[in-house]
């Protein structure tokens, strides 16, 4: 095990960093933060750089996951140090290094996914994939303009999702192209009354299900490669759905 | 019209700290912030103590709303107060002084209700509340633990909601009684995957459908008072579902 004990030490300067996205992306490698991500990640067997936690977090997590964390790449720090990395009001103090890993090729597992079209909001994009995940949706695809996959909120709402399913960065266009080639539908869900309602929607055993921008829907382009438009009925005087919940229940629709 | 140019004065003092449920609640009063939550006010009647803006945002809201804004108990404020007096980080510049009005009696008018057993999150029951509403829902009853309905952050996830559909602060215990006196019935949401199935449950014209808090869910003595629990399936990995989106697609499922 390793020890740092200066908020000012060259790795903390450069693990705090990737609190931003431009680091995330020269650096090819996030920060993720918290007891049941550390939880969730370990059972993925997912490959860390760097575990990072004060002694009281290190001793908790050995001994409620049963790990050994003695290894050279675990740092021992002090809670100066775990604020400073923290994104949370009250940090567990216990953070995971990993690498972004997004080079596989799609398709690779067709089956129910979820395309998000330039949704902007980190909570609302983590929120729709864990969503995805507890309905058994196989994955979901991000537009390159959707909040970051790494963003520590977005990290936050998927509470382990993200070692779950697959989650892939990619044009749109082309995966909808990808979709269709193999005859799976693909839904666009609108915020358009006259569109087609959710619930004249059979259920269909492979689909892509397009969730748009919280303020404008899906762009015009992409809606015009889907197959068909979908709207959520409101009923009463609201003009709209929060996303995440719309895209909730067209979920559990499908599911 | 009136015209405050400093930070210091005593009335934008007082007003800044109604961002404090303390201050709220002795001077049963509330802020609402933005043109959009301005236009729900204004359309629903509500009647204003003060309407506060920047030059810029009263003219813009007496141009697009076609309202008057030249009477007395309109201010005129400085971008320096309007910061001071958001709790938003591009503040749109415009507010009203609202009275908290919980005196009426329960129940005025049964139909679809949400309980909200202890929800926390001021986001989840302003969202909630949102989804009620544009699923045609009657109204919704926050416990008295559940996050303040007045809070900037409820006020904002609701946009607009808290206008159109009733709200009220009670004792849950009470008001399931009062609904399962004239035959409507209660359900609760569990966590608990030995409960009923969502999908099992016919459609029904009345009834109280309670939320739990977001990690421990309905408290048992709520529960037990309940005449059916229910349970959304989790068919992947998630071990649940984000509390506002687990009431949405519930909410939806009876609306």
């Amino acid at each position: 095990m390793q020890q740092i004990s200066s908020v000012n030490n060259a790795t903390v300067k450069k693990l705090a960093k990737l609190k931003q996205k431009k680091y995330r992306d020269e650096e090819n490698r996030y920060l993720i933060e918290g007891f049941h991500l550390f939880e969730e990640a370990m059972k993925a067997n997912k490959k860390y750089q760097y575990i990072l936690g004060t002694e009281q977090a290190l001793d908790q997590a050995e001994e409620k996951y049963d790990v050994d964390l003695s290894g050279k790449n675990v740092i021992l720090i002090n809670k100066a140090i775990a604020r400073h990395l923290s994104s949370t009001k009250n940090s567990q103090e216990i953070f995971m290094v990993l690498k972004i890993d997004q080079s596989r090729e799609f398709p690779f597992n067709f089956g129910k996914w979820v395309l998000l079209d330039n949704l902007a909001d980190p909570g609302n994009v983590g929120t729709i994939i864990r969503t995805a995940d507890a309905s058994g949706f196989d994955g979901v695809v991000l537009s390159p303009e959707s909040a970051d996959l790494y963003n520590p909120k977005t990290q936050r709402a998927m509470q382990g999702s993200q070692f779950h399913i697959d989650l892939i960065k990619r044009d749109l266009a082309n995966v909808i192209t990808d979709f269709q080639d193999i005859g799976i539908p693909v839904y666009a869900s609108m915020l358009d009354r006259t569109a087609k309602q959710l619930l004249d929607f059979e259920k269909v055993p492979q689909l892509a299900l397009i969730i748009g921008n919280e303020a404008h829907g899906v762009s015009e382009t992409i809606a015009n490669l889907s197959d068909e438009k979908l709207y959520i009925p409101i009923k009463g005087q609201a003009e709209s759905l929060n996303a995440a919940v719309a895209a909730g229940i067209m979920i559990y629709h499908f599911a």
